[in-house]
């Protein structure tokens, strides 16, 4: 190993508000010399590195994003000129942050890399809906899924992980909500499973939707823009519509 | 709602170290007149609370653990003494804190209250691997679980949302270690599975253990005292001993 090298800190910038990321990675982006952040990233965040270059690589879903090759090549060069490099992704790295793909292109490059965990867009959802993802006698297990619309696979393998686990969160799906919905309605999940969508949550622009999975379709017409998610379960049962509780209740 | 009452946090601690504490916790702790914290929650994440009453309320698996009911009886009482009341929980509240009562409790009680979220000890033990849980073309879905032991299910709950998952991740199951791997091998889960085992993820005494489920049982024998979680799947086969992933892949 170059003993000039730097170290390369890929970073959780949390789920949006600036003050939910960490304190060492606070601590970090005041040192960095050069930050790399993706798209999602809070600009309030991307600023608390006050002395850095800050490159936006500008990953988001469905949007122009720089390709994962050229960033894992800024990250090698940035090492090898500056001491700390911070790569700051949205969430936590480790959760739907192809951080896979940029710790295996250090490591063949031989560039020392730390990982500072973050909080990801579930917790920062379920913190502001107020609903805990697992409850005692209600659910004990929780599923993380990015859904794959459109592969024709019969039945797909995130419909079953979403089946099996008595929460569900799906990140990077509200745009496909109709299909999502017609693949776990096929599946055999109940039409009546109360869901929750939280959009920019943790941020002042954040807005809740609830439904059942029979209305999921409907969340195409709320004009979601912003980064959201999609939970499902019984521990959403809570935040349905009054009218809409009652009436799941009588025919319960 | 009296409007002397004041209000009570519910805020995540994070994995175990106090710098992974958020930015908005470490400013609540400041502000706090009292705070009533989990056994689990590192000493120093406790000690930023300077001004605040620090009540210890021994949650711990297997350890004597103050009733729950108490608990909300003080989060009641102390916010209509105090302006700003913390409820610190390891890892992140809303994910196996046990945080629903609480918030039920407040909510009976008009008593305002706030989650802030954390980093939960998945991400730590994640980013003290190195290992992503998710990873384009190998992991999709991770399952996060508490292990039902021993309550005479044919097949638990828990056991078919690991096994429908790409990645799961078992809170609070080191101790019956050996019962997992009978559970999930008599489900089918292939006996090579790659497991990784976190113990005191993110502090500077964390220890990690890799190996496949047939040898689950041993991890009995390591003596593992410190607060753990096990992890399975491909995405950690990248962690296992030299011999045993050259001889897992002689087989594949």
């Amino acid at each position: 190993m170059n003993k000039s090298m730097g170290k390369v800190y890929l970073v959780g910038a949390g789920p949006g508000a600036p003050d939910l990321l960490t304190v060492r990675a606070a601590r970090l982006l005041a040192r960095a010399s050069i930050v790399f952040y993706d798209a999602l990233v809070h600009p309030e965040t991307v600023a608390l590195a006050t002395g850095a270059n800050k490159v936006a690589v500008g990953k988001r879903c469905s949007q122009i994003s720089t390709d994962q090759r050229f960033i894992n090549r800024c990250l090698i060069e940035a090492a090898q000129k500056h001491e700390v490099v911070v790569r700051l992704k949205g969430g936590d790295p480790m959760l739907f942050g192809r951080a896979m793909e940029e710790i295996a292109a250090l490591e063949r490059a031989h560039v020392p890399y730390e990982i500072v965990p973050g909080v990801t867009a579930a917790f920062g959802a379920a913190a502001q809906l107020g609903v805990s993802l697992t409850e005692r006698g209600v659910a004990r297990s929780v599923a993380f899924v990015t859904p794959r619309i459109g592969h024709g696979e019969p039945q797909a393998e995130w419909v079953k992980s979403v089946l099996e686990a008595d929460t569900a969160v799906l990140y990077m799906g509200v745009g496909r909500a109709r299909e999502i919905q017609a693949a776990l309605l096929d599946a055999g999940l109940s039409r009546a499973t109360p869901i929750a969508i939280v959009e920019q949550a943790s941020l002042p622009e954040a807005r809740v939707f609830s439904c059942v999975l029979s209305d999921l379709h409907q969340a195409m017409d709320w004009g979601i823009t912003g980064p959201a998610i999609i939970m499902l379960g019984e521990v959403f049962r809570r935040v349905l519509p009054a009218w809409q509780a009652e009436l799941l209740s009588a025919f319960a």
